[in-house]
């Protein structure tokens, strides 16, 4: 199989998995499992459940402890993604080319579904102490480094300071900031998690954060290039928007050409520590070099 | 000590542990700290924490373990307020005589305040497993709890009834549903993880959850009859509020006389379930004789 084939077996498991792990749609507060499910499958690369089970896998993993935690780290990506659409924030009303959760159930609804997911999240990552309770110890440093990837020191962190900082001009150092937390953190959780449960020592789970780390830098000024360099017909999303909301970006900050420098100097960066760990994974691999070099 | 310098005390040790466990204020992403122990340290009953300790000390319970848990149910319970004061939900501008989070930080930053609540209450509950490693097993059970019971088949379920009815006349067995979740949930989480912290057996887990759900729902239907009953400078917050909101409670459906009958009904059972349990805890009975009961 080639890289296309690959990648495309791997969204179906996914899809698969959180399928699984979606909550049944009944009861009286059927509305917010509905507003739940429109949003978790809405399509998207899936690359975080993927990055973390391609991660357990380098590291000798085996078996379904990892599947609760794939479904719970895209839950919170989405969680984030319908907040972050809501009137008070970005307020868009299309996402992958769907009406956006809080235009189709409402304001009110787009605000708990977000909560829904987050705590799902954590209820679903939680069910793995029933599957493998043996495992306790492991799955309690997982769901550590899940809570404070995506929370204030991470995720949430960014999100805050990228709307605060929204509309002014900001430093090198505060858009850094933003990108390794908003973007970065939650990639760091994904190759960090699946280390951890296949059983990586703690110097391999620290070097796989920080090959994780540059990816996901590189992984947000790719999106800066492609917001000035695409079309809104190949990104499926309107381009110039930072433009519009006069954003500082890697772009306006350093131009092209350094953004593309930059993005290669970190990749290669990264690929080299992967290639220096014990165990090989071509996928991967790829996967890593067509997450910066894409298109789209 | 009588019962109110007791209850002091408590409330004076609980605000010192949230104090212990709020994140510190630095770092760019600063103002959503400032505006997460603006919420938290707003006063409050911090009835949550105080039952989740008197339950496991009830069950012999001893030590530290049970702090990160106190501190993480009530930032679950912050976090529902905040959210549920927001424009889109009931738009409320004062909550305990003070502006709520998003009058003071901006709508946008009382979504992120909220969802960040959400997230560091896991964080902080996760904190147990460092602090008592070899206990792994018996913190899983505390979080599959505490999510399950925040969740969409507990508070947020409840919460998104309670909104999507509002306006429409319900039926009984539809409030009763409501209250089982958005009130009852969390208090039945408080004293279940209380329980399990303590090594309780399931048995009692199950009893002390079926006396927490009669007291909830008790707290619930006197929440409604203050509402009619009541003062606005009594309750140090308006009155009549659910006439006004078109909202169907107890009150409405049964009438003052009923649901006091059903407040009492419900509190003398729970006490009698109680008083079998195995050990005595005066200061327990008493907080849910009051609560019940009480004018404010």
């Amino acid at each position: 199989m080639n890289f296309k084939e690959e990648y495309q077996k791997r969204i179906e498991s996914i899809e698969g998995i959180l399928e699984k792990f979606l909550p049944e749609q009944k009861g009286y507060q059927k509305v917010i499992t509905e507003a739940m499910e429109y949003s978790l499958m809405a399509g998207g690369k899936r690359l975080r459940p993927m990055l973390m089970r391609e991660s357990f896998e380098l590291f000798g993993g085996k078996g379904k402890l990892i599947e609760p935690f794939m479904a719970a780290i895209e839950m919170i990506h989405t969680y984030s993604l319908v907040h972050d659409d809501l009137p008070a924030m970005d307020n868009d009303d299309y996402r992958r080319g769907r009406k956006t959760t809080h235009v189709v159930y409402g304001e009110d609804m787009g605000i708990l579904a977000g909560d829904a997911l987050l705590n799902y999240a954590f209820e679903t990552a939680c069910s793995a102490f029933e599957l493998e309770p043996e495992k306790s110890l492991m799955i309690g440093r997982a769901l550590n480094i899940l809570a404070g990837k995506a929370g204030i020191y991470g995720m949430i962190g960014g999100q805050v300071v990228d709307v605060k900082e929204s509309g002014h001009k900001i430093t090198g150092d505060m858009l850094d900031f933003i990108y390794r937390l908003k973007t970065g953190a939650l990639i760091e959780a994904s190759v960090m998690i699946g280390a951890v449960l296949a059983g990586a020592s703690d110097e391999e789970v620290l070097k796989i954060e920080e090959i994780a780390g540059k990816v996901g830098m590189a992984f947000q000024i790719q999106d800066d290039i492609l917001d000035v360099t695409s079309t809104t017909e190949m990104l499926g999303k309107p381009v110039h928007s930072d433009e519009k909301n006069e954003k500082t970006t890697y772009v306006t900050l350093r131009g092209i050409e350094d953004s593309r420098k930059e993005v290669k100097r970190l990749t290669s960066e990264a690929l080299d520590t992967l290639k220096g760990m014990k165990n090989e994974n071509t996928f991967l691999n790829e996967l890593l070099e067509w997450l910066v070099y894409r298109e789209k």
